[in-house]
């Protein structure tokens, strides 16, 4: 099958990838529509030390099934394969779960490809409701749902999205639909105006002032924390959802002086991202930038390291 | 009056120093007895880059007060002198005043000296009950007790204190006061036995596995919040304690992937510090290493940046 396959830093095309077989347990998706994501590009250079096929965030059609009735179905699926029996797992943190694989990213090929496998109980069966270029941007939606898991925002909680991009912009859109009013702040003058044209609230970057109650990095670099902490309130909350390769020279005092909390925050749970596309209360169609089959992948992946771009999607069926 | 000067790194005994002049609403302080404490020893490595007469541990005799009735009392003394009027003074928060001063610190004259000056709201008379050698430990009392302001522990929760240093024992004991049962973790076996014959569980440091609910880093390095991370649970939670100068590089993805929580924590109110020792319900005076009289304040600092050793006193009267 073809693959975008990942060698150290190196990302080529193959034609010729062998297909993944399922283990008992699993399925076989056929991808259709895949996202490069911010955590893609940090793969290529060099994060986690990850070797094989990057991509998380699918589509597809399940092809092949330890549940028959799957086969057929359209569906995404949530990126962690956990053991199913550790104490994570048992108390539904599979995400956690110390033997996991996850998608594209640890020990489990993944969606920049023709096919893909996960356990048959990561799948979801998408509602006809969700189109594709929609139901593709469901990880990052269920990764910003992931902070109303963790933290209870105040009503009236003056809260700034870090970060221009992909993530910014849906973590901005999330927490607009559950009624907060965030700023986004970036660097980026188009970018910032495509989103005020969505609706959210956004000021250049030079502009942000301290006092936030909340700030939410997305900034996916690793200046990001520093820059929150900066903007943050004493006592107040920073959401880190970077994961940078860069080990920056961080400086926590201020942390402890100004007595903040920084919450870690990955992945969410699909279900409550399914329910929010489905009722139409977040529509991220407006941040794909571009499509590119999966033949063109390096092509894509170059576009999707242009700041002036949002989300590049790519075709594979 | 006599006064220990930090210029840059250089610490020196001043015989002539001026007797501070209080303020509208200030006392006079004649200390007493005052405390090492790792803030310090980071203050002389250049950490806020402080000029001044260090010293925030201390208890003390009032010799002039815009309050009289206050004159002639022992004290103690809240080391954040807060403007009173700003958001956080009026929300109980005046250790964040962005104007404030800090005895010792920031901007004000500290306890290493014959005489300091304080608002008077910052006093807190000291019952009979509380000797001087237990009192001048009410600050870092204070800080461990600021754990429960921020954070809500579980009964069962599996909490390790990370350093075996002077806040590191004050933390566990404090913890241990209100019914947890934590363990010390830390590279001095000389001082692990010594806070075993306290009654607290220690552990080598080689010997720590991971899996901590809650790691409370008080090794007043920066390496101790990157070996915290490698202890806690995913999920769990890290209570940073220490202000190291030393920028390390760290690496925040951890705490990203496995959603870890960073609570920074200083200071906390005496209140409840002062209802401890006085209820008898935490001893610190076993603590204590060694005594110096101000006039070999140099040598002081030198016992103090000693690993094996504990908590070293001034005495100033």
């Amino acid at each position: 099958m073809r693959a975008l396959f990942l060698d150290g830093s190196q990302l080529t095309l193959r034609r010729d990838y062998p297909a993944p077989a399922p283990a008992s347990g699993e399925s076989v998706v056929r991808v259709t529509t895949a996202g490069i994501c911010g955590t893609d590009l940090e793969l290529v250079r060099g994060y986690m030390g990850y070797r094989g096929v990057p991509g998380h965030e699918f589509v597809g059609v399940v092809t092949a099934s330890s549940t028959p009735a799957l086969v057929g179905t359209r569906v995404a699926g949530e990126i962690n394969a956990a053991c199913g029996n550790c104490d994570f797992c048992r108390a539904d943190l599979g995400r956690h779960c110390p033997a996991r694989t996850v998608l594209g990213i640890l020990g489990r090929d993944g969606a920049f490809a023709d096919y893909l496998t996960l356990p048959d109980r990561n799948l979801i069966p998408l509602p006809a409701s969700i189109p594709d270029e929609a139901a593709v941007l469901i990880e990052p939606i269920a990764a910003a749902c992931e902070i109303f898991e963790q933290v209870a925002l105040a009503a009236d909680e003056k809260i700034l999205v870090l970060g221009d991009g992909r993530l910014g912009a849906i973590v901005a859109s999330v927490l607009r639909t559950h009624g907060f009013a965030p700023v986004v702040g970036g660097h980026h003058r188009e970018k910032l105006a495509a989103l005020a044209r969505l609706g959210l609230k956004v000021e250049a970057e030079e502009k942000l002032r301290p006092g936030f109650d909340c700030v939410v990095d997305c900034t996916g670099k690793s200046a990001g924390f520093a820059r929150a902490v900066t903007l943050v309130r004493p006592c107040g909350r920073i959401i880190l959802k970077s994961t940078a390769a860069a080990n920056g020279a961080l400086n926590l005092a201020p942390v402890v002086i100004n007595e903040i909390s920084v919450i870690g925050s990955r992945c969410g749970r699909f279900g409550p991202a399914v329910a929010m596309l489905d009722e139409g209360l977040v529509d991220p169609r407006p941040l794909i930038s571009a499509r590119y089959p999966l033949d063109d992948g390096l092509a894509a992946f170059a576009a999707a390291r242009d700041p002036l771009k949002f989300k590049i999607l790519l075709q594979v069926a």
